[in-house]
C-alpha cells in the first residue's frame, strides 16, 4: 500500500512531521503536490472526494481512507511504521506529546501572524513584535522545559525509550526553532541538554540524514511556520 | 473504576468537553478541583506524580494512568463510554473532528488574548478587536461551514450516525459561540441548519438536560475561553 501525502509543495509546515515519519521508516509514499502541484489538494478541500473531509492539509490517503490532522495521521501511521512502543499506555502518551507539539506549532505560527492568517506579516508586525516577545520570554521556555522534563522523567523515558515518531517531531521543533529564533534558542541551550542530544541523535539516523541531504527536504523559508524575522528574535 | 477529572474549578474551558462526555454516559467520575480546590492540580503540573506529565489541565486519572490533552482523553474514553461508533475508520474520523474542534477553541481563546495569555484582556484590547474581526469574518464561517458540511456529507453522517462525543463537542462549541458572539452567530444561523439541529438534539438528551440544569454546569464567564465582550462581537 503506497501512502499518498497531500501537503503544500513549497513549505515544510505541518506536513513535515508526517514526511519525517515516512522517511525514517523507509515507507513507500508519494508527496502528491510535489509531483502534481498544489491544485491536487483542492478537490479534497472542496469535498469532491470520498472519505473524511479535511479542514486543511496535511492529509494522508491510504487506499480509500482519508486521514486528516497531523497528530491523527501520526497516530494512524505509528504502529504500521513501527514508530511507537507497543502498548496502549505508551501509544496514548506519545499521542499526547504530539498534541502538545501541535499546540506549540500553532503558537509559533502566531508569533508572525497574531492577528490574521489572511493578512501579510508586514500588516501585523506591531502585534507580532509583542506576541513574539511573550513567546520568547514565557511560552518557548515553558514548552521546551516541558519536553526536557518529559525526557528526564523515568515515565517519559519509558514511553519514549524505543525510538518513536515523537523523537522525530521534537527534532523538527528544535530545527525550526533554531532557524526562527537562533538568539532565543542559544540563551536556552544550557537548560535543554536532553532535547539537544535527542535532536542530534535523530539527525544522525541513516534514513533521516539521507533525507535531510536530499532535495526532498525543503529549506525553511518565510512562507512556512518557522520563519526567521530577526526583529522577532531580538534580544531585549 | 471511578474517573478522576482534573480541571480548573471556575470555568467550563477545555474541561467541559470531557465533562459532557462523562455526564452523557452517566459515568462514575469526580471533578477533583470542584471538590478539593485548584491546588489539587498543581502536583501533577510540577511533575510530583507518577504517570504522564501534563502540560496543562484538563487531565484524567484512571487508576495509575494519567491522560492529558482534551482530544486524547476523549479518544481514550469514547469506546469505554460507548460514545463513538465501532470501527477504526469511524473512530479515527471522530478524533480528527475533535482535533478540529480543538483548533477552533484555540482560535476562540486568541480572539480575546491575541498577544499573551499572561496579560489581561484590557492590555491587548486593540489587537483583540482586530483579531476578533478577522475571526468573525473569516475563521468562524470557515470552521462552522466545515462542520455543517461534515454533517451534510454522507461520509460524515456515516461516521457520526450513531451518537458520539463529537456531537457533544459541537453542542458545546455552538453554546459557547452563541454566548461569546451572539450577533455574529445570528448572522450565520441560516447557513448552519444541521449544526443548530444537532445542538438542539444534544441539549434534549435526558442526562445532558439534567446536567445543564444542575449546579455542576458552570455558567459561561469572562475567565473562560468563550467570553462575551460586546466590542469583539460588534457588527461592522
Amino acid at each position: 500500500m503506497r501512502y499518498q501525502l497531500y501537503y503544500w509543495s513549497g513549505i515544510q509546515g505541518r506536513g513535515e512531521f508526517v514526511r519525517l515519519a515516512l522517511e525514517d521508516a523507509g515507507a513507500d509514499y508519494v508527496d502528491i503536490a510535489r509531483e502534481q502541484g498544489d491544485d491536487a489538494i483542492m478537490p479534497f478541500l472542496a469535498g469532491d472526494q470520498a472519505g473524511a473531509l479535511p479542514f486543511a492539509p496535511p492529509f494522508l490517503k491510504v487506499g480509500r481512507t482519508v486521514i486528516t490532522q497531523t497528530a491523527a495521521i501520526l497516530l494512524y501511521l505509528a504502529p504500521r511504521l513501527k514508530l511507537v512502543p507497543a502498548g496502549a499506555v505508551a501509544g496514548l502518551y506519545a499521542h499526547q506529546l504530539q498534541l502538545t507539539v501541535t499546540d506549540l506549532v500553532a503558537e509559533v505560527h502566531d508569533t508572525h501572524h497574531p492577528i490574521a492568517s489572511s493578512l501579510y506579516y508586514k500588516d501585523q508586525r506591531a502585534a507580532a513584535l509583542q506576541r513574539a516577545e511573550d513567546f520568547r520570554q514565557h511560552r518557548l521556555p515553558k514548552y521546551l522545559g516541558y519536553f526536557e522534563d518529559v525526557l528526564v522523567r523515568s515515565d517519559g523515558l519509558r514511553a519514549l525509550s524505543a525510538h518513536s515518531y515523537v523523537d522525530l517531531s521534537l527534532f523538527q521543533i528544535m530545527s525550526g526553532l533554531d532557524y526562527a529564533f537562533p538568539q532565543a534558542m542559544r540563551r536556552l541551550r544550557r537548560k535543554l541538554p536532553h532535547l539537544h542530544a535527542l535532536a542530534a541523535q535523530v539527525a544522525e539516523r541513516p534514513r533521516i540524514a539521507a533525507y535531510l541531504a536530499s532535495p526532498r527536504r525543503l529549506a525553511f523559508n518565510e512562507d512556512g511556520i518557522f520563519r526567521h524575522y530577526p526583529e522577532l528574535d531580538a534580544a531585549r
